[in-house]
């Protein structure tokens, strides 16, 4: 493909993991080129001084504010801190760029509850156009979206578990989350040093993480476009910190009756080219999906208990954020839906 | 304390992750002298030259079939792999030797259990003499013990959150724990390989792991103890190894209905030397009871799904293993029950 | 390119972690099949049970012995311990398959030196006509090739810095090197197991290793080529376990006397896909070359003591394994240099 | 000892890592209590707030500035960024207080040397009163002293091995050192981060370092306090930064002509309680020493090259900050040299 016949691609705020990770994507997609690149922070510099393993997609640091590249793209992905990108998302829509947004500024239908946790929405017009694109469950939606909300690193590895099951499970969800550190971003804090992570697990925001209502209110919203009824779905979500860079494996604990959860799993993902669905007793680990927009699937059904446990396997960086943003634009563009993320784990 | 008065304790089995833990805390322990550190491939070599950290207890490893220094303690740590140690238990016991077994052949009081998960029984006769060392909830009876089966590491942390909680609990459990790898013991195994550990988590054993029945039949136990019905108590258990060399976080979920979870603690803990309940928002962290024997236990009840998850965290070799040991060997031997326990994590 | 037309690759000894790197490689690269990949132990498994991320292969394991498929191939890498490949490397050759060895089998052009380390050649006779496969310093005789000795893993990461001032060079090399635990392989080893590897750095075989006279003998053949004299260059070498998969820091002591070595450097590189010399300030991480073939070099001349330290940072799998050699390979086979390598490290 | 009789002790800057390891070791000490612990930042908090692990010393913070705690202490550990501690040093000594200063501050004895590399000296009217505190190597000065300069981490690890051979070492010295990241102190930094430090070893500050002009300079003293000549030794030294919490490996690479080196290093330290000499073929490791005062050094010569390689071990935050103070602690105070430090690495 011609340079000219690329698409065009601007990814705000690249220096942040997430943003890095998109360049990481884009700039060995096929079908784009990044036309702009912007740091409030760094910009001026090249993006390889400071990354320099992405110092070969020889792009320069421009600031979001005042460049106007951002504004002449075909599609922009907005990596900022929570709060700071709806602004920049109304202009980019005005100026008739299409948005993948991964902040969670639009990740929620409802503006009461996202206000409860969040506060004052800064733009809520847009929440009732914005698609959360959880890929596999949005597919059309997401092709024809001028905005979409990337889902939560955390939701993602949890809803693409439930909600295949979301008509049959009763009572409440509890979600246990073990994520590797990029998560929490490259903003320097004492938390996430070196020497405070490793060693050690660490729970934190326990039954108060902002995670909770999207998956919350994710999950009522899948069962009610399952023909379910209308009621909510009680989440208990207990994220945890462990010495790893990538990765989030998540166990999510239901009463789902008789159902059959292989089949429900099966009946959803029999065709998705980035969901691998693991035979019984094969468990899904991190490390397998690391640096690819795979999810690892698996469950058990203990007799003893009653209980199901679906456990998943993500890149928080990749399906739970740069790759899905990709996959996203893959549909919202017309590529290929593996366009540009065909990639394998560097194991070990 | 001179040499001739100290009591005199064997380690059989010095050379693995929880016999060398019990030589770092016996060699420095006020009351007692090692007579005898046994290892069955490693005999006639120094302790010194297998774990250099320990070459200052100027320790000879000897073979427990061999020698008789083991027989003439005055008590003697078994940590051996499982099924491998009845036989010597019996031995010992027959010589007057007072024994704490790490392994997991008398931590059950059902042999039919026992048996259904790990085979027929080889010293059946001694279950029901084998008092289970949970030292908190098992004061007089350790104390007056002539064999104690110390607790499995992962039924040492859910039991100090729920067994508090026996007698409110309705309904299942679930016990989601993270380990460090020493739990997996020293041997070679490709899966505990760094290049295999690091960057990841993964379960294992999800549902059948055998300390799924352990927790479940003490905690039956517990609620009979406390006046409680007699009925099964079903639990969940999914174990999952983190890159750590020692740890264990433990969430558990469960439905304690109006139960005062925090008096329910403190009334059973307020007094307890390793015991640290921490205040609302706190949450445990392995590496804080890292290289001791000190359990850090947290709480939250969610209201949206009535829920409530017990968070612990030991060190598995802590707590867990030798640490533990050596308070039950304080209390049989009537030692200070923090004697040779007194201990800080170096952190970070 | 059509499937017919594809080069036909076989990949001996799949399951280690070279070759299952090779796997990673081949596997997505435009120009070849892989119609073999084997493994003594675990023939008859897919690849996919035994390393989960290579499962999108859809590669059967067979047995290196029976299978005639490596024999039909069009080239063959192999990699097995050190001292089981030479003769199957032979009947490979015989029977018209080209071969990339990663083992240290046909490093040595000086048979005497080899078996003063290694112990008999099984295979003598091929020495001479071996091309020792250091690609950029190669490149020629590495095209018309029948057999390609990869080079090790620790030498390449030294040579690459040092080849291009062999003539500069006074006196005494000291090598410092810092590597990932994949380059002990994927055998269990208690020395290997996170629990040991983890929160340490272990110095080993401290001027024994066989590393040593693979750089020294090299430097001296680079010596020669560039026209120097025919001396001895003693290298001191000090291989160092790091708590990291993946990786190989390296830190190389020399007086280059009054040499321009950045001159040398740019002179010998400038124009190499693979290799990027860092600006004065910039260090090697090999964090920056992790899954790809990359080599970052960068170099300091100390002013107090005249002493100049050339660092380099390489990935032990890749540019130090599995890369290299399928750089090799598609000169080999006339294909462009960087064909299926053109990879970025997924940071962090 | 009752609590009255005991030495009062001060620790300013006692929520860094160097400080809250002084709490950890001071408080367990038999004859020493800790009556101030000084924070600019976290003043009027409980110490086990901000160090959970600390909680059990029942400590809280004041701020050095406001309290009078530390002037009325019998000595004060001063753990401040360099050169913020100078001023508060000289006010502590006016009031009677012996201080040990883990700055570098006072490290050097050559005003000019210091300021080339630190800047203007704010107390330079003590630097020719201040001790050079490397315990082995000046305890009669160290007992005597009323300010005593805790040396530098990496200086630490590099002179146990250099100062027993000062006058046999020819031309130049390579110090290649590996730390841990405590090292860097607690700031929230994010070069420190988890996700940037896991899975890398990365060089830093090469040749230009702080601590190269401390370990040539005390190289030099050592030279002329063992009578040899008056004379520049010249020091190449490259720390580089790997994945581990807490430690330091570090290999001297010196020409010792024909020395005996294990002679020079029994001759120094055979009767050093915190010195561990190895046999031959044994080698340092930092995790054998973590969280103690220990050194390991090991040496090999090699007689291609006729280099010797000297390696050694030591907990940066132990015999490299805290450690060694406690040690020089004991001397002032005229206690038992190792009391309080009689400590075991806890492994794995």
């Amino acid at each position: 493909m011609s340079l000219a016949s690329k698409a065009r691609v601007a990814v705000v705020g690249a220096t942040g993991y997430a943003g890095a990770e998109l360049v990481r994507l884009l700039a060995r997609h096929p079908s784009v080129q990044i036309t702009a690149a912007t740091s409030e922070r760094e910009a001026g510099r090249g993006l390889g001084e400071v990354h320099p393993h992405l110092d070969f997609a020889g792009l320069t640091l421009t600031n979001a504010k005042d460049a106007s590249a951002a504004r002449s793209a075909d599609i922009a992905f907005v990596a900022l801190p929570h709060g700071s990108s709806a602004a920049l998302v109304a202009e980019l829509l005005d100026a008739g760029v299409r948005v993948v947004d991964l902040g969670a500024d639009f990740r929620f239908a409802d503006r009461k509850l996202y206000e409860s946790w969040y506060g004052p929405h800064p733009q809520a017009g847009l929440l009732a156009e914005a698609v959360y694109g959880l890929t596999e469950h949005a597919r059309e939606q997401v092709s024809a979206a001028r905005l979409v909300a990337n889902p939560g690193c955390y939701p993602t590895g949890a809803l693409m578990a439930l909600l295949p099951l979301a008509s049959e499970i009763r009572g409440n969800v509890v979600v246990d989350s073990k994520s590797g550190t990029s998560g929490a971003g490259r903003g320097a804090t004492t938390s996430q040093l070196y020497a405070e992570v490793a060693e050690n697990v660490r729970p934190y925001k326990v039954g108060v993480h902002r995670h909770q209502p999207e998956i919350a209110s994710r999950l009522e919203a899948g069962l009610r476009a399952s023909g379910g009824e209308t009621k909510p779905c009680p989440v208990l979500f207990v994220p945890q910190l462990v010495p790893m860079a990538r990765g989030i494996l998540t166990c999510c604990y239901v009463e789902a009756g008789g159902a059959d959860v292989g089949e429900a799993l099966r009946g959803t993902y029999s065709n998705d080219p980035f969901v691998r669905l693991l035979d019984e007793g094969a468990v899904p680990e991190p490390r397998n999906v690391r640096g690819t927009n795979l999810v690892e699937i698996a469950w058990r059904r203990d007799e003893s208990s009653g209980l199901t446990v679906l456990l998943t396997a993500i890149d928080n960086l990749g399906k739970g954020a740069a790759g899905q943003a990709v996959q996203n634009m893959n549909l919202m563009l017309g590529f290929d839906e593996t366009a540009g993320l065909e990639l394998t784990a560097a194991l070990p």
